[in-house]
């Protein structure tokens, strides 16, 4: 299989290349693409050492599966181009998300919807994927109709930048120099700042929708209601998620803790489902189940999880898709 | 006025000694009280050098008030010798806050209560304060029946010690030391723990519950709901928290950003309510009001506070309830 990595030098196209390397799948052609900037830097793959190429509009040529990891105007930027050479495209960005004729899939959770896809899948949002995780088999035997969301997202969500951001910043602590912040609206270095992405006209972020508006169409389940509050944590790598959902369906908490402990990707990890623990390997780290003592009793429970969100909140998901889609002959 | 700082070494010991010295209240005897290992250390008040004292049972002979700062237990330790010396006790522990003979009183909130006190007022939780403060004003008109918190606390609410970790850890990382954890049961520094106190029966933390069981009394509503995830953050100084209400009165968002914009003690900051901006003053900042997407329109809303625990949410309230009682001709 020829496969092309765009966007292959930031951090999730890192870990997608790792995720790849771990897989079975047999790879004939690698490329690695990237800006202008990152070209002729080195990178290995499976004991072999491949130089980054600079993206050119015929750079899909040839390839027959596209794996993005670049930001939503450069994803419509190249996107015709990936078309035209007829490859696979599975996409990062949010650009496509929300396409009718685009599936949106967690492997776990939907890959059905992978079986009418039309050349394009996406990849969901890093919180999404990771909360979803948490809370699918829930869904599956009790119907979730609602969820209460609070996030603690790690700096790396913003990119290398954010991580070399906060670190910069608690350097200058320890000098104790004035900080600089250029990637976050203020020091996140000792703070947590509770706005990720665009303020909208009916209070959420474009962030914090996403979480709503992707379960949906992930969960099939189009009334589904999330209210969301996403935060920046000075975490370097993996969010978190304080969630309380409603189900339609009465449940034990003995019954929510068996389906916990037996999910797929997921770990129960009472005292562990911290960033620390969950960083660098790809379950999602679940914790802290509890009745919700607002709710109706049976109906409504809290939970915590943590996960790598590089990995399973996008590249390890991503490869996933490709996994899937090999395995089932879609490819 | 006598007054003894009892912890004066600690965080907020000392938080209340500068509080205080804000204050108009003629002090015209102070004594710091503290263990033998603080005990010679000097502290400034309004311009004149004290010495710390060792705590004894005659410490607070001739005294008119005591301010607790110290351990549960060690304040149930010296509790019969403010009693029997006949000083007004203000107690920042959390040993007798449910007492029924004791206030728990946050001045905005409910200072009525101060009015049947019979030696001892308790200072209520510090995320305990932080919240009310935030959501009493809509309270007080539309009627709080239920809360979901998810909670982001500083290490400082772990004392001195909780600080002196992060830093120390955060040093480590960056001489690629490995971790000295001691005060938190994993490392604090680029993570956060979803457990802060008891784990009890309920699924619970003994922090968590004090935001319902102290909210009820603080607000004299016994059949208030919270839900409450108190979680540890790698920030020094500053709690925040997600909060999401349901009301008894139907609402308009304009009515609450009208309520919380005029709150006594509350300022709405838009774009800066962060522990880096709430830190070292008195307000609790409010931000992010939103309407809740999975609540009945109209009754349900999510915001956000920050606000300085050791200030507001311990030492400030403390100095605040002793001027009231002054004020009010209760002492």
């Amino acid at each position: 299989m020829k496969i092309a990595i765009l966007g292959a030098s930031g951090a999730i196209g890192q870990a997608m290349l790792d995720a790849l390397a771990q897989t079975t799948l047999v790879v004939t052609e690698l490329k690695l693409l990237a800006s202008s900037r990152s070209a002729g830097n080195v990178m290995h793959f499976r004991g072999q050492v491949y130089t980054v190429e600079a993206t050119e509009s015929t750079s899909f040529e040839g390839m027959d599966v596209v794996l993005g990891a670049i930001s939503n105007e450069l994803t419509l930027h190249y996107l015709p181009y990936i078309q035209q050479a007829k490859a696979l495209f599975i996409d990062n960005s949010s650009a496509l998300r929300l396409r009718a004729d685009v599936p949106l899939v967690v492997p776990e959770i939907n890959p059905e919807a992978l079986r009418n896809h039309s050349g394009i899948i996406a990849n969901p949002n890093c919180s999404t994927i990771l909360v979803l995780m948490a809370v699918y088999r829930l869904h599956q035997v009790f119907g979730v109709e609602a969820m209460h969301v609070s996030t603690y997202q790690a700096v790396s969500g913003a990119g290398v930048e954010g991580m070399k951001e906060l670190t910069l910043q608690l350097k200058q602590s320890f000098e104790k120099q004035p900080y600089t912040s250029t990637i976050f609206t203020q020091p996140i270095a000792y703070n947590v700042i509770p706005q990720i992405g665009t303020l909208l006209e009916n209070g959420y972020t474009s962030e914090e929708m996403k979480m709503q508006s992707e379960g949906r169409k992930i969960l099939n389940q189009p009334d589904l209601l999330v209210n969301c509050t996403c935060v920046r944590v000075p975490v370097l790598r993996s969010h978190s998620a304080s969630v309380t959902v409603r189900l339609k369906h009465k449940a034990s908490l003995e019954e929510l803790y068996a389906l916990l402990t037996s999910a797929k990707g997921v770990r129960y990890a009472a005292q562990e489902c911290t960033p620390y623990y969950a960083s660098h390997q790809d379950e999602v780290l679940v914790g802290r189940l509890k009745p919700d003592l607002c709710g109706t009793e049976g109906y409504s429970f809290s939970l915590w999880c943590s996960g790598d969100q590089i990995r399973k909140g996008a590249a390890t998901n991503a490869i996933q898709i490709l996994e899937q889609l090999v395995q089932e002959k879609h490819i």
